[in-house]
């Protein structure tokens, strides 16, 4: 049976040390998380993952969700017990504003817990995590009346939310959908048509679903520009709040899945439907934009929460199965065999996943405290350059983060040979739920246009130049420092590669659009590389200082700039090949006649 | 729905045009393999995949094996039928000696018809599979008694075969295995123990099943050299070949595993089973290695398969899926979006697959031709030249093919987005059923080891050193032609990398056999990388005079010339991270305590 445990000690040694949360507890929402309350809450969500929703993990992979008619659907066994502990501790509410029920801390916090949660049971964190994300949206987008309305229920968890984009037909490309939007006179409106791939669409955790969907009003222009967002609760709400009949969705069937299957995906039909317009009207895809940037950062940390859980259950194997002996000599003669962590290959397998992660985890703490920066400073420049980092890093995050996390579920579930194919030891249950991370909220491929195409160019680059300023000035005030250069000098040159990779999609992009498209993958993904190992350069500042400060923590500084130095070794160098793929260009690919493939 | 056509064509382009393989027809078994007679075999083959095989993939997984009780386990809808046709059809004895009522074609023929088996159905091949690994071991090491007994039966399709090694305790290091047997008096030993992860180990296609077990014969030395390989029949077989009473083995439980669900996984339990010697006492993994060489390119092959069959399905959702519009312009301008093969990431990964699956085909046929040419030729230095080849490129041909070939079936899956995840597709399963061949016959770690431990050295590095001067001479033979100038300069580059890091490990490998054991999984993929540039060399030079002969074959000889352009743009630059991350050596990762994993 796999296990887990919360990497609470990291994140507290990325939050405090390496970023210096306590820097900004002049701002709102800071101010409230004091280190106390900080490990007291991460303390208190390990404690939930590991004990409550770990435990439910495998079966719920093995029971599923089973739709009993077109409005019931059964989730597995204890997930509803788990999930009234889940709101009941607040968990939905931890970053929301407390104007709406919740504790207005910052969403890095919430982020952090978030990882557990998807490390602990992907399937189950989706009900919350989507809640959350239409919550958002409505926060955002909503009226008043809207706000009150469904706002604190949904902070409280008597409510889940829903996001509804994709139709059979089109899913990457929304200016193709068909659902319609008819008004009804009373300022609502009728929503008919059908989504499929709804997440947490259906199920029995809550009273109530609250769906937020995309939809076209009648005699609205063609494309993007005539989408709007409508709130469909499943069961009306009335003025009061109080629950009114059933509303005209139901759930068509659950879609049989690689993986998540404690997860309801679902086909919903919408007959007529009651909906309320959230936003303006044509304008849904920037109200849903919101919840997708939420929603993608929310599926990065699900692809490095994956690598984890599938790290700890590998790291544990490799040290406890005893298969061969060391190559370079017997390391335990009283037992049949040394245990499999002796072994070089072994060894290699598991840094690669570990160097990644705990850059990732870092990545994805200093965006979100970026993010809260940004979202508490009075100070305009400081909150116009958060935005252009988070819109910058938002899809190499997704990208990257889902893609590499994959991978090293694959790798971990390698470590324990035929083991880590048959279910009971949960290793293959990472790799398939992992597997989805690289698909929704935008599959990968989009995250790389989406980073090429519009964030690179996006108000004459600046986002990216202010980025290389950052890790330009970053290498240059360590780069004399000699126990540094292990890690400055890679990093430049890694830095180096991005630029050349930048120069040439301004030179061979432009004219011809081919070129960036044909680039844009490994762009993402040298990106990533430059990323984390900026975040590893950092950790690395930190761990000598710590080390030399010598406050009895000598050993795991020492490790972090092991792993650190492995990274640099190893995994960075893979940045040469990017570039490389990068400016081969197009041509070649694109003279492929389509019927020859 | 899935789909297949198997590569006939290809195939035959490879065997007649890129390596003649009339060339040989003065050797025995390649004498009857005229051009019209491997034509016909082929077309066969391909009928009874598409047509038979094919069509139970998705229903076999979905359905599974069912364990009735200790003896009977039931195979999917459909596979007895498939099974009994298969056998009809001649195909186990393709490749077996006439003596033992074959067909005695060349291996080469026999590996081609795999391909397209495993890209049909993997967990249905798997059956006669490993009846041909079995058969194999048995008419290398049995005598003419039991080769008589139980070579013709496996040959027909009435008896199957297995092969029996790991245990629970026991994968990778069989020297601690278990198992014993005890001699019965009669010539015959009671074998006792526990075998898991046993493919195809109890089913209903047959009447019997020949399972071949690795054991320990009471008082035989520990470790690897008291290890024997014996007969034990599931059920007892009398002196004139018929049926006696059920034998001691039974079977335990099915594993459930992440995929391959319609191929029965068992646990066997041996109590007291009746087994004969099967080659020597004590040398019974010499014996079984007969069965792993042969395994090992067969799931080579599988990994080839996987990534084929998954291509074809992606390649033409590609074409048909409508979404977007060209970023060059728009494409079809009658319709709602472009299908989304005018993108050009959707043709970077596809054609990452294509450029890798033509090549992957290729140095597997060019193997097993020249596996045959050895066994049939007379002149020892060609059998001597071929055991070397094979030696050193088996475990490239494992590990690589299994690797990469599970890599692009995630790769495909992703052209499909979220139709990709769900199950009616039919891609993740590929993803599924690909993964296994990545670690049984020896995780794709341990045959980097056993390249870069057993094979490089071998022999003062004679099959290596050859490997070398193969690829030199083709390339400098070849090097001032023009037209080949895109195929020969990066693969002398990428063939200098593979000697710079060969070289290295002599300087750096022997004194310290960590640096050897931290560098092997790259380098086995940096000698796949070369192995298959040198291929896509070979192909190019045959299509370029195939071209310029005019012959109408114009628009697929380009394909061929512009898909390993793109192998050799944009996958063979991985050359050089493969060598400097060999180079950085195993000081960083050896130096990480075990407890800070």
């Amino acid at each position: 049976m796999p296990s887990y445990k919360a990497p609470v000690e990291d994140v507290l040694f990325l939050l405090r040390d390496v970023f210096q949360i306590d820097r900004y507890n002049n701002l709102p929402s800071f101010a409230d998380a004091t280190p106390d309350v900080i490990e007291a809450i991460l303390g208190e969500a390990a404690k939930l993952c590991e004990e409550v929703l770990q435990p439910l993990n495998l079966s719920g992979d093995r029971e599923g969700c089973v739709r009993q008619d077109e409005r019931h659907v059964t989730t597995p066994k204890g997930f509803k017990e788990a999930f009234k502990a889940y709101a009941e501790g607040g968990w939905i509410g931890l970053p929301v504003d407390p104007e709406y029920g919740g504790q207005g801390l910052p969403h890095t916090l919430a982020i952090a817990v978030n990882e557990f949660v998807a490390s602990a049971n992907m399937a189950f964190g989706m009900y919350p995590g989507l809640t959350s994300g239409a919550l958002a949206a409505l926060l955002v987008h909503g009226n008043e009346e809207q706000k009150q309305l469904f706002a604190p229920k949904m902070t409280e968890g008597r409510w889940c939310g829903t996001m509804n984009l994709t139709e059979p037909h089109c899913g990457t490309d929304l200016g193709l959908l068909k659902t319609k939007a008819v008004p009804s006179g009373d300022g609502s409106y009728a929503i008919t048509g059908q989504k499929i791939f709804i997440s947490a669409g259906e199920h029995d955790l809550t009273e109530n679903i609250i769906h937020l969907v995309l939809a076209r009003i009648e005699g609205a222009p063609t494309g993007v520009k005539g989408i709007s967002l409508f709130i469909v609760p499943k069961v009306n709400v009335n003025a009061d709040g109080s629950l009114g009949e059933p509303n005209g969705v139901t759930c068509g069937s659950i879609e049989h899945k690689m993986g998540i299957h404690g997860n309801s995906t679902c086909v919903l039909n919408y007959d007529g439907a009651k909906g309320y317009l959230l936003g303006e009207a044509n304008r849904g895809l920037n109200a849903m934009f919101v919840m997708m940037n939420h929603a993608r950062l929310g599926v990065s940390v699900q692809g490095l929460a994956q690598s984890e859980v599938a790290y700890q259950n590998a790291a544990a194997y490799a040290k406890d199965r005893l298969q061969g002996r060391s190559i370079s000599g017997v390391k335990s003669p009283d037992k049949a065999a040394d245990p499999i962590i002796v072994h070089p290959d072994i060894r290699r397998n598991l840094l690669e996943i570990k160097a990644f992660n705990e850059a990732a985890r870092a990545l994805v703490l200093w965006t979100a405290m970026r993010s809260d920066i940004g979202h508490h400073s009075d100070d305009l420049k400081t909150s116009a350059a958060a935005e252009d980092y988070l819109g910058l890093i938002t899809p190499v995050l997704k990208g990257v983060l889902t893609d590499v996390g994959f991978d090293n579920t694959v790798k971990a579930q390698q470590v324990l040979g035929g083991h880590g194919y048959v279910g009971e030891w949960g290793m293959e249950q990472f790799v398939r739920d992992a597997r989805i991370a690289m698909i929704y909220e935008g599959a990968n491929g989009i995250q790389a246009l989406d980073l090429v195409g519009r964030k690179l160019p996006k108000d004459g680059g600046r986002a990216i130049m202010t980025f290389f300023n950052e890790v330009t000035q970053f290498a240059k005030e360590n780069e004399s420092d000699e126990s540094m250069k292990p890690y400055i000098a890679p990093l430049q040159k890694a830095a180096g590669h991005l630029q050349q990779a930048t120069m040439w999609f301004m030179q061979n992009g432009m004219g011809k659009p081919d070129n960036a498209g044909a680039g844009s993958y490994d762009y993402m993904h040298l990106f990533g590389l430059v990323a984390l190992a900026y975040m590893w350069a950092q950790i690395a500042k930190t761990a000598i200082a710590k080390k030399s400060a010598g406050n009895g923590v000598a050993e795991k500084m020492d490790a972090k700039l092991t792993t650190g130095k492995f990274f640099m070794e190893r995994m960075l160098p893979e940045s040469s090949v990017r570039l490389a793929r990068i400016t081969s260009g197009a041509d070649t690919m694109m003279s492929l006649p389509a019927d020859m493939f």
